[in-house]
């Protein structure tokens, strides 16, 4: 008799975003007009072209498939060379780090590699996370067995969750507790907080106090502009031994739609066996990659080489200073909506705290409603972001107005 | 102090294919002139040129992609409704089979999918496997803990191993003891074999009356010319209760290097949870899709599809036409040799036994050295496989007219 995997029953209601969805698509089944003039700031889904450097790689790869001399099976599971190469140059080397080519490991997605990152590591481990925290990091492991219940708070017991709060500026300090593996996300998904080195180093010191990993997801790193703030956790020192960083092309380059990603997997990184041995960790999220994993299609890995050339690099500034732009804006319309406003700076998420004590699903559905502009509910990261909300920068300059004089005609007091 | 998961440290030295290529470039490194003769029938991969239907989509979903209005971010996890509904109507409906579109979940792969499918199961069932075996089905349990060590035979202690010899044509009867969860793969990879009606009626059967699930493996069904030989597991009845089927657009549209492939779930397939009850596997999956995987590229998507059209069919059946023939001079070769020949007929693989009492791994370096051909030696998938080899006809036809005649210089006897 076969048995499933009861740990998934123990998830809440829904993943986040197809929540969302239902909610919006209940709205417009029933309000044709407003489904009309409805404005998408919730899901963070880049919505400007793809790099003209990129489609042009891609046309290019595409042709190279149709003719057997050129044509491209089966790559190396964990990337090809030139992808790598590029990466482990552009990324680190040109910014003094030290990441070698075959320590990158290319993928078809941060949120997969988030999540597949806990195939190599043991069932027994203390997990902390950020509350609120982008929901993937708190599923997978209570899809893994890593967690009790959920509680009357939305909180999983057996987790350790670090809030972040106003009075901690986002950024919560080295807990007291010992964590074994411990989810870092800067700049922050959702609230567009960023870590100073001096934060950052403080977990480095933690981590290798503690032989614990740090999971270091940097997929916004791109949105950095205060020149003082590490785009990478390797700018650490130490962390090469207890840190694996995740990046994504995604947010820098477009990629929602496109699928590419990469992992970098130190090779001094180790961690304890059952019986109690040091053994590094790369051999091991290698071998995770060849046997469970085919590559990222040639097409895509071409694609995203694109991103570093001169004209890659200029579209995607300029894709960034777009969405910046947008931040800007609506930075500026929830202030003077009288609302106090966190992130969006450094992010392309503003984090705003509701008035009023409605919950984030009241402020959800209200601005879905009134100004048929779709946000993310703060809640729906954890408990620690109830009363809060996040608005999504990604989207055209029109629409970004347009959400910013919506937003300034509710009536928020 | 974190743990990592030492399931990984039982694995053996190294899936098959990665220890083929090392063995290829220790000789093609010492060996110049073999090298450039080298013609690879090892490892299954595709090398005829992408169909001309798919490459015209994908330039189409290329341009799409640098245009405001017709920019794809994020799709549905579970695959755009185009493309399931197109595989849904052509490959089960138009065959008098039940399956619905959102009963089938686009991926990237299907190696992907046989080994992610073990999220959603729990750890406590008993795994059958056939012998020999993609080495995919064993590993991914080994990794998640599904087994003890491995014996001295190869064989991994706690999984029931269904050996597959001359004696049963490759194509083992149920067994007497009760597995919960059973891989079979027909046209079946290495061996080349297919199951019969009657044989897949018998497996239903099994699984039925002991509340087991049967994940078919259907990635080679494009190869099938025998007209009474199932290609989907649902033409079974009583399929729909107790089977996933896995399906990929590698060997039938050439799709290694672009990745694509789909899963089916049906909504009737249920499992017990931790206390008893009977709960349907499909939310689970639909979750683990949500919640680990951010879907197929768009481009990628819209290349599936296009095998689906008039022009994408007739061109896939010249794929396979063109394959099938290079099976046919490969089996006729080794034939020739005085072997023993299997396969090759309803699927791109020749199973062939050795002579003299080599071991699969001495046939494979002797046929490296002496002809420079690149087989996959037999015991690599198993240790009912020792003493065999399998030839790929994933290959040009010249490459393939050219091994035959190189395998028919070697001495055998």
């Amino acid at each position: 008799m076969a048995h499933l995997n009861s740990n998934y029953l123990k998830l809440k209601a829904g993943y986040l975003f197809p929540e969302i969805g239902r909610r919006v698509k209940a709205f417009s089944d029933a309000n044709p007009d407003g489904a009309a003039r409805l404005i998408r700031c919730g899901i963070g889904d880049v919505t400007e072209p793809l790099p003209d450097a990129v489609r042009t790689a891609m046309h290019k790869a595409v042709d190279e498939m149709g003719a057997r001399e050129s044509f491209h099976g089966y790559g190396p599971e964990q990337g090809y060379e030139f992808l790598r190469e590029t990466i482990a140059t552009n990324d680190y080397r040109a910014h003094g780090l030290e990441v070698a080519a075959d320590e990158i490991f290319v993928s078809d997605g941060s949120k997969c590699d988030c999540g597949n990152i806990l195939d190599i590591f043991g069932h027994d481990n203390r997990i902390a996370v950020m509350d609120p925290v982008y929901p993937v990091y708190v599923d997978t492991n209570v899809m893994a067995g890593h967690t009790g219940e959920c509680n009357d708070n939305g909180l999983f017991d057996g987790l350790i969750y670090l809030p972040c709060t106003a009075g901690n500026g986002f950024v919560p300090a080295v807990p007291e507790a010992k964590a074994d593996i411990i989810y870092l996300c800067y700049p922050n998904n959702p609230t567009g907080a960023t870590a100073t080195r001096a934060q950052l180093t403080a977990w480095v010191e933690y981590a290798l106090a503690n032989q614990a990993v740090i999971l270091f997801d940097a997929a916004y790193e791109a949105y950095i502009r205060d020149p003082g703030i590490p785009h990478s956790i390797y700018e650490i020192p130490g962390a090469r031994r207890c840190a694996i960083e995740f990046r994504s092309f995604s947010k820098n380059g477009g990629f929602t739609g496109v699928r590419c990603a990469f992992t970098v997997v130190p090779k001094e990184l180790a961690c304890r066996t059952s019986s109690g041995e040091s053994r590094p960790l790369h051999p091991l999220w290698n071998r995770r990659f060849s046997t469970k994993f085919n590559g990222v299609s040639y097409i895509t890995q071409r694609a995203a080489e694109a991103l570093y050339s001169p004209e890659g690099r200029a579209e995607v500034a300029a894709l960034i200073a777009h969405y910046m732009g947008n931040a800007a804006i609506l930075r500026k319309a929830a202030e003077e909506c009288g609302l106090s406003v966190f992130g969006g700076t450094n992010a392309p998420y503003i984090w705003v705290r509701g008035l009023r004590q409605l919950t984030s699903w009241q402020i959800f559905d209200k601005v879905l409603h009134e100004a048929n502009v779709v946000i993310t509910p703060g809640s729906g990261f954890g408990p620690a972001g109830e009363g809060y909300f996040r608005i999504s920068a990604f989207n055209s300059r029109e629409n970004s107005q347009e959400a910013a004089r919506r937003l300034a005609t509710l009536a928020w007091k």
